[in-house]
């Protein structure tokens, strides 16, 4: 029997140069953050998301990304980006990411974010959609309804 | 009588570190490019985002970020980042960023982006929402309603 | 009669993005700096840094960088890059960039830095180090002598 | 008895945006992973480099950062950065960075770099050389002669 996957969770910690001015991380690194989560995620399910393990290659290009800012993240904040697989069709994949800095008490939600990325190949250059490979499909799952915390 | 601002232009180049290894502008620049467009606004009205010419002096931290993707931007195109307000409360702004690639034949919409940002004060290293100062708030309008193109 | 070129100027003006939590540009930002300048500076020649301009395609992957930091560079600040050509050689380039800050009463110079860049051509996805194509390097000399300031 | 530390070897791997449209690891990254390992070398040595444990709190601006590249860094590959304490004066500290791949057969040197932090302190927005703290100081020398490998 297939293990199916829904879920992944990162752990890191605040980078010096990934912070601002205003002594919090950039906004926009929230979204390296998603994409790391991702790409590990995939590791995971034994893939890398430029695989040339499917036959012809696919690659992964963001159509949406989105992110809410609730608390800042500071120099040397470990946290953790949790990434869950929101919905799955033919040929697209949309993930959430909760982010949430540890090294306090208890977690606390600092972020949530949101990604959309399509399944394309490559021909001469141009991007096509194409059909998740099904090595890669009968992997992945939505995760079960999540109540908000 | 006053002039009051709801748009900004901002053209630019694709700079080749702006590129990622499928060959096009990563996903998270477009988030750069924004802020870029948002503070090249605010010094057209006259001020510096973080600007200590009102008193006490406040800060613009992003609460929601958003993106959508359309075509890819790649190395040394020009493009256009027009910034528009689209909503003006009196803690926060909500600014609307169309994307144009400049260098074809005419303009092409490539991204269209969102950026809800907060007017804060700092007491003792804490964030505290505040009204945005007359002074700027004066200066800016919401954009007229635009149809999409 | 054939025009060489020696030196280029760019000037730009420090992004929010490029700060860190020390209220200063990133010391890894200059690097940035540093290939938008000689990007330009390719440019200003007629020719793209990932040019199909030239039979076999070449590119040039970086061999040495390096930074001499005198003075920070703050947001907002306006600043020059001046690349200048300090060698030449069959199959490389050395460029040597001043960093001089524009928005004090008269320009201080605040980092200077230098790049050796190596010609190459990619086979079967390995470079391999070749001859700067004429086209090129007709147009690239090495500046004169220049005491420093 | 005290013991003194001279080198701390981190172990990352590439990420997707660290990747530029070469297909490799942008040169200017290289020096975010030194820093990344000079942080946490003092993180090791029980200290923040954006210490309050000493008083009057300290920063290390670089005053030298330089680079030479062997080989490039590609996507999802492991690599370890060797930092080697290589100078240590009163008010300054020069490292080494050997960077190692480590996913071939065996670990391939693919760049060294080396960077100098001054310790200051900072009054009234000026950053001024200071002595390194006594309890930083002594828990850091200067790494045994080694020989190129």
């Amino acid at each position: 029997m297939r293990r199916m996957a829904y879920e992944f969770k990162l752990v890191r910690r605040v980078e010096f140069s990934e912070t601002d001015m205003a002594g919090i991380v950039h906004y926009s690194n929230f979204f390296r953050y998603m994409e790391a989560a991702e790409h590990a995620f995939f590791r995971s399910l034994g893939f890398s998301v430029v695989t040339r393990q499917v036959e012809p290659p696919v690659g992964w290009p963001r159509v949406h990304a989105s992110c809410d800012y609730k608390r800042p993240l500071r120099f040397e904040d470990e946290f953790e980006v949790h990434l869950l697989v929101t919905a799955k069709k033919s040929k697209s994949l949309t993930y959430e990411f909760r982010f949430r800095k540890l090294n306090g008490k208890e977690p606390v939600e600092v972020a949530r974010g949101a990604l959309t990325v399509v399944c394309v190949t490559q021909r001469r250059g141009q991007m096509k959609a194409a059909t998740i490979p099904r090595a890669i499909a009968e992997k992945i799952q939505v995760a079960p309804e999540t109540k908000s915390e």
